[in-house]
């Protein structure tokens, strides 16, 4: 039998998120009931619940940053068991037999992977309902396993922000002693600070903003770099062995390769759109290469749940009510957060 | 004392070359004496030879693929005899001290490397003179060693065409399975194809140029796609590990991202120029990158050339006499060569 499920979400692109009722799927044998505790708030929910995509199926209940309790298992599973802390990102499905899915990059499911919210499920083609709920249910390969002992209030964000910064590190192979820049000082960014900074990395923010340099010092930064000085972006020249590129919109990349040293790498995860030209020989001089990187599998992001739990790594977060989240998401337009907010739904929804 | 010198040189931009007498410098403690036998013809001649790239400083005597015989030795030298074969590539010095040149990357040479020609010498400030003459002074550490047994004829375009492509296929690792490609089918292309084939990749040449099929498939190509058919290209989407990109101008690089598959990398040597821009989300969605690479170091040119004899892989070359490079240059702006001019200097000079 479907359960009755609570939620905020959005009928239009210019409405605002009000409470609704809707179902959850009763649990095949592979899913996973859970119980929400936490839900990050990514800019992404913003974007798809004004349409700023395009493809936004209404009504939208966003939410890819969950965090919650088992409470129910469906006859197949038997990595969770009711009771469990375990968390969701932005994947709650694939094809599971393509090579992709094989390789543990679900990601790039040949099929296309379903996302937590906004996509149709795989079996019913509804359209799947995120985390500003109460409870949802999930493919059991989708769910991670929350590590024992973490501070389950701050661990949401770590779904989307924390692998979308996790993964190029690991990817490019970012450890001791590598000089690594972090460009912008948001909810990626300030992920990317505290991981690289973790994995052993001279750290270095570039920031636009230099009332953020403290802030950054303060992550785990051991520099900082004003991008709009020209002075201190001339004396950075061939510097970082790897710069993750965490601005979301588009942006000249001439200026960040010049700071990119032999074989350096710059790693844009937030610029989607199309980018300005750029000079060739910026990357044939001194070997460089720029390229992109997407969230995780699910094997790197229980990887990084992990590592963040044995380093006691979390995001800086500012608990909300469901109730706020209207006024959160006017407060994202204008970066007006440190660093990325969590809905605590003990606080009603 | 220096030693009269013999060789073919612009004195301007709009001049054809003619032949010139100069003076060679008397050899320094660690300078080699090398007769030249063969010269190959790179574009960067014709470029500097009518200062497309500006700086040109005439006159000016072209030439960094060069081959020949130690005709004498410094003092100091002990790594070449007189009579061996050896070879000279794009650099004739640098420091020697800073990080990049210990590590093996003098083409990186922090003070700057000198080039083989149209670049001051470090000591006398003279402009240098290139492989289009009868012989040539070069410092020991910048003179390679011809393995025994190579056709010295084939050897010449390896300095520049060899190390140009060789380099990023070993930089990224190219190796047995690999699925490569390679755009372009020129001086550069044709020993991609051959380089990657011999390192055991599968390798498809893309072309816009569907008569140049054949040509690739003999080169070591197993597979060609035509460019301007966007079938061919839509159903090669994800399909390569590697793609190296010699296209020597400006050129929309999407659609040539879209043919990498997961953490695929694109690695551009020709183009030096102002490119267009790009789809972020072409690079972010499956972890893709676009480098650059330029020549390699001195260590990697002689393990080029120690593969390409062990491998047995030649330039496809023209020879021609030195009174015929202005021809020579015609054609090269028409790509009518197949793949590289080599001046044979026994034809007279």
């Amino acid at each position: 039998m479907p359960t009755a499920a609570k939620g905020w979400g959005t009928d239009a692109p210019d409405q605002p998120l009000r409470p609704m009722n809707f179902e959850r799927r009763d649990l095949r044998p592979d899913d996973v009931a859970i119980k929400i505790t936490h839900a990050g708030i990514c800019h992404s929910d913003l974007h798809t619940a004004r349409n700023d995509w395009h493809g936004s199926q209404y009504p939208v209940i966003p939410g890819h940053e969950i965090v919650g309790t088992v409470t129910a298992i469906g006859d197949e599973v038997t990595r969770h068991r009711v009771g469990d802390t375990v968390a969701v990102g932005c994947m709650v499905d694939s094809c599971m037999t393509c090579d992709q899915c094989l390789e543990g990059w679900e990601v790039f499911c040949r099929e296309g992977c379903t996302q937590t919210y906004n996509s149709p499920d795989r079996h019913s083609g509804e359209i799947t309902k995120g985390g500003y709920t109460d409870h949802i249910v999930v493919r059991d390969h989708f769910v991670l396993k929350v590590p024992d002992g973490m501070d389950v209030a701050r661990v949401a964000p770590l779904l989307c922000a924390g692998i979308t910064t996790y993964s190029p590190l690991r990817q490019y192979d970012v450890g001791a002693g590598d000089k690594v820049a972090v460009v912008g000082l948001g909810g990626l960014g300030h992920m990317g600070v505290k991981l690289a900074a973790a994995m052993g990395a001279e750290v270095t923010m570039i920031t636009t903003t230099p009332e953020k340099g403290d802030d950054a010092r303060e992550l785990g930064a051991h520099d900082v770099i004003i991008s709009t000085d020209k002075e201190q972006m001339k004396a950075a020249a061939t510097r970082f062995d790897f710069i993750l590129n965490t601005i979301p919109v588009s942006h000249e990349i001439d200026g960040y390769l010049n700071l990119l040293g032999r074989s350096g790498r710059m790693v844009i995860v937030g610029a989607l759109n199309e980018m300005p030209g750029f000079t060739g020989a910026n990357l044939i001089w001194w070997n460089r290469a720029v390229g992109g990187s997407a969230i995780g599998g699910i094997p790197e992001t229980q990887e990084m749940l992990d590592f963040c739990a044995a380093k006691d790594i979390y995001p800086e977060c500012e608990h909300i009510a469901m109730s706020e989240v209207n006024e959160a998401y006017e407060r994202l337009l204008k970066n007006d957060v440190r660093y990325r907010f969590v809905i605590d739904m003990d606080r009603g929804l």
